[in-house]
This record gives structure tokens, C-alpha cells and sequence, in this order.
């Protein structure tokens, strides 16, 4: 096998009270990436459709993150070191700048190819770590929130970086996702600089009870539940205040039968969870409803879990 | 039915990460409480065994607990108001300032037996509240964290205090506990003031990654992720300082096998949980050790996880 296509999904950091620590996969939107082996060291991204992604390659995600992956893939394979390169081609379906994982989806997407076509030298984990590598270039820490989710699928929880523990969360069938993003500009840097260093422990209290009873609910499968859950005492309120009409999502999404949401990853983008696709369709209209009024654009999605994460299909 | 015996558990919380949220009930130690419902109106505590508990019926948890319960049941029930009293006896097998639910078996057990006695009327979240009234006068504050176990059995989760939401956690079988109660004071009032009231954020993420972590762990009986869960970052660095030989305690507990532990409610007890009888046997064992040279007196517990929580019997 010398050649795939890969779609590499969306996905949605800082669920709620999970900041930092929980977030999933899509369905759609998805990235899709043509990945070649060559026998031509290096790595050459030929094209990038639909986007302006930096020209430097040294700040595009996937190619920091290949990168990463070839310097320890020739650490383990001594000889085949100068005959191994990559050519890529990206059609970017997802914005940079959404916050639903656009670099993550790159970063990820390649990595996880890559490893297909070396035969699979490498874990999970370690694919999420030389994704993280590609985020850190990207959005200036070396994050895990949305490449975990993009290469485990469904919905993960780190529950550490030093060391990386990673862990797939149960994934209740009829768990969808409504995603609103507002074309507005929210740099990743800008979001982390006006959180607070320190915060009241008994806000840190409440917020971990939620995730505890977050994670309990997608057990469970019990919806009422993850509803009651999904509440961010720490970082939304003062995150909100960059996105339009953010409150007003909250409450009318919530009324036509969402389960609850928050902002995703660091905005500008806005996801709503609901049970079942009907709901979530509703849930997508309201958002298109609270946002036509205003002189903002806007693309709203709706789309189940997905499960399984990044997916391939041989072409070469 | 006229007279019972209740059986009430000793119960951990602040279990690691689950600061304030998490806490479980055990099978022992428990306190016995012999409950009578007389026509005599008002509450009767006739004695208390093996344990010197404050004079004053207002600053005794179980009498005020029944008191809350008794005035919201005249408020259900307005024709019975004159006719109704309860008679108690404790035999208090759990040390007050123990570490391990002491003053919420007595606030705990006396609801649960007043509730049977007549004939259900609350519900398992309205006794949690009046119990908790019972820990007000007890230890300044009236938390949840003792007497939901109690009440409820297995692992419970404080999702929220306004409104008070609390979740039973699913408890795999071979969960054992191992608990040492060095025979120091410890005042909860003193254990809370040395708490600070702002926390860095990064150690809270940290806090609720572990959270999450340990919830799945337990609904997916992963021992393993308990293990890597017990983790408390906030609390326990400080509080430790008060409990001689934690560390050490700590270390050798893991070393022979134990999953993980930390303080018991605000201390001075000391908890590990182990996968298994044998190695919670062992685990207690090491306690023991490590506490014999020191020139402090001690007791130790080794009990499975109690799932049901109280327990009664018809005495009359």
C-alpha cells in the first residue's frame, strides 16, 4: 500500500465542565487528506485546497507532526532512513480558526495515515503525541483535547499528561452534536490569556462533581443526567463574553430540547448535545434562527458521534 | 412495626481526587441504633455506649437530624403531630472524630430507621438532607459527603448542592477497603481553615482529568485506572502534614499491591483501596507495621465496599 485517503473529523474540545480534559469526534465536517509514501526523503505538502494555511511548513500542523513521527520512526527502523518521505494533499473542510479542531484534524489525520502505510509501528498514544506536536506549532501548547478524540474516536478523557493517559469514554448511540461557528475571529492564545491563574476552590469543587457526574451520565446512558452535567462554572462565563449572542444559543437550544453545550474548544464556535438526530436537527435550526438577525456569518453543522475517529481507504 | 435495628456504616469521603464529591460506605465498622416510635411526642436519646457524645441533644447530629425529619413529617401529616416520638439508643461502634462518618452514621442511621417506621414517606434525597442537618451541628457544615454513602450504599457522587443532585456510582465487586485510625485529634473545623480558598487552575484540570478518570475506571471495573486516578493534587498535600507517617503509609501500601489512598474524610484516618480480600488483608497488614513503632494508638478496618448501605431489622 502506497497511497490512502484519509477523512479526519472535527471534533470538540473543553466539553462543558471537561476543559482541558474532555472532548469528541464528528462526523462531519471532515478533512480530507491524500497521503503518499515515497521513496524521496522529506516531506512535501503539493497542495491545500480550500484554505490559507500557512506556506511555512514549520507552522502547518501536519507537516510538524509527520515530522515528529518520521524522527522517531527512523529511530527504530536504522536503514530505511533515507528512503522514507511523504507527499501530502489537503482539502480543508474544517476553518482554521473554528475551534472545532481544524489543526488537529491535519495534524491527526497525517500521522494516523502514516502509520497505516509504515504497517503500524506505532500505539494510539504515540500518534497522539506527535499530533501534539503539530498543535503545539499551531496553537502554541502542545495540546491533546482535540487530536485524541480525532484518532481514538468518540469521546475521550485525559486524565494526564505527565505521564499521557489517555481514556475512550463510553459513547451513548444516540448522542448527537449541533454546532454553530460564528466567522469570527478567537485566537487560541487570546481565549487562554484571559482565563485566571488561580480560581475559588469551591467553583474547582463544583466543576469536578459535574465531570464525575458527566462521565457517570455517559455510562449510564442517562441523558438527564448528562444534561445536569454539563455545566462550566469556570471558563464559560468569562469565554462567553467573546462570542455573539451566546447566552441567548445557551438558553433558546436548551428549550427546543438540547441536553446542554458550551463553547467548543476555544471558540468561536458553539456545540449543543441532544438525544437523537430529530432533536439535534431543531436544536441547529434555533442556532441558525438566534444567528440570522445578526450582521455575523455563520456555518451550523449536525452530526452524530463519531465513533471510530479517522477513517481511510486505499487509492494506491 | 414499632421498633428497629439499624445497622449504620462507617463511610469514607474526600475520596482522593473526589474532594467534597465522592465518598463510599463500608461494611465496617458500623454503629448499632435501637429505634422505638412512642406515642410520647418529642425525642428521647436514652444512651449512648461506648462513646462520650455531647450532653447537649442539640449538638448531637442524630437527634437534631430526626428533629428536621419529625418537623417536615408534621408538615405532611397535620392530624398526627402530637402523637408522634421516637426513643434511641446508640451503641456507637465508630470513634467520634474518626475520620470515617461517625456523627453521619448516628445523623444517617436514625433518619433511615424513622423513614421505615413511618412507612416511607421520604425519599432517599430527603433523608440525605435531614442527615445533614445532623453534620451541621456536628462538624459546622452540612455536607452530603458522609451520609449519602451511608444512605444510599456503594459510591456516591455529589454532582451539585444547589439543587442537591446526587448519583450512585457503580461499584465493582472486588473493591476492597483497608482504613487505619491513628488515635490523634483531628478537628474537621481545623482541617477545613488550612484549606486555601483559591486553588491554581492547573492543578484543578489536573484534579478533575483524575475525577473523570476515576469514574470511568469504576464502571468499567478498570482497576488499573483507579489505581492511576487516586491521585489528589489540592488536598492532600496539605492536610497530610497533619497525620503522622502518611507518606510512608502511602508508599508501603502501594508497594504490597494497593490500589491507591488518601485521607479519610478531613483525617486522621488513612484509607487504601485494594482489588481483592487477600491483598486489602495485606494492605491492612503494612498499616499496621508502620504504625507499631510510632508512639501513637491505632485502629485498623479491612471491609469490602457496603452496597446496600444501612441495614435494619425488626426488633419489636
Amino acid at each position: 500500500m502506497k497511497g490512502i485517503k484519509i477523512f479526519s473529523p472535527a471534533t470538540v474540545a473543553n466539553l462543558a465542565c471537561g476543559f482541558d480534559v474532555i472532548g469528541l469526534a464528528l462526523d462531519f465536517p471532515k478533512d480530507e487528506i491524500f497521503l503518499y509514501k515515497s521513496n524521496n526523503p522529506g516531506i512535501r505538502i503539493h497542495r491545500i485546497h480550500r484554505s490559507s494555511l500557512p506556506n511555512d511548513p514549520m507552522k502547518n500542523s501536519a507537516f510538524v507532526a509527520l515530522q515528529y513521527l518520521l524522527k522517531k520512526y527512523k529511530q527504530k527502523q536504522k536503514f530505511d532512513e533515507k528512503k522514507i518521505g511523504f507527499e501530502i494533499e489537503l482539502i480543508k473542510n474544517i476553518s482554521p480558526g473554528s475551534g472545532i479542531g481544524s489543526s488537529a484534524a491535519s495534524a491527526a489525520g497525517v500521522v494516523y495515515g502514516a502509520n497505516i502505510l509504515l504497517e503500524k509501528p506505532f500505539s494510539a498514544i504515540q500518534l497522539i503525541r506527535f499530533a501534539m506536536e503539530g498543535e503545539r506549532v499551531a496553537s502554541g501548547t502542545a495540546h491533546a483535547d482535540n487530536v485524541s478524540p480525532a484518532i481514538m474516536g468518540g469521546i475521550t478523557l485525559i486524565r494526564s499528561y505527565q505521564p499521557l493517559d489517555i481514556i475512550k469514554i463510553h459513547t451513548p448511540n444516540e448522542l448527537w452534536v449541533s454546532i454553530i461557528h460564528p466567522q469570527i475571529e478567537v485566537r487560541t492564545s487570546d481565549a487562554r490569556k484571559i482565563l485566571k491563574e488561580k480560581i475559588f476552590m469551591k467553583d474547582a469543587i463544583r466543576q469536578w462533581g459535574n465531570v464525575g457526574a458527566l462521565i457517570a451520565g455517559l455510562y449510564r446512558e442517562d441523558y438527564g443526567l448528562i444534561s445536569r452535567s454539563l455545566e462550566d462554572v469556570i471558563v464559560e462565563p468569562i469565554r462567553s463574553m467573546l462570542i455573539p449572542a451566546f447566552y441567548e444559543l445557551q438558553v433558546r437550544c436548551k428549550k427546543i430540547g438540547a441536553l446542554g453545550g458550551g463553547i467548543s474548544g476555544s471558540g468561536p464556535s458553539v456545540f449543543m448535545l441532544s438525544k437523537g438526530n430529530y432533536t439535534a436537527k431543531k436544536v441547529t435550526e434555533v442556532m441558525n434562527q438566534v444567528y440570522s438577525p445578526l450582521q455575523v456569518d455563520y456555518k451550523t453543522y449536525t452530526s452524530p458521534i463519531n465513533s471510530k475517529g479517522i477513517k481511510w481507504i486505499q487509492i494506491l
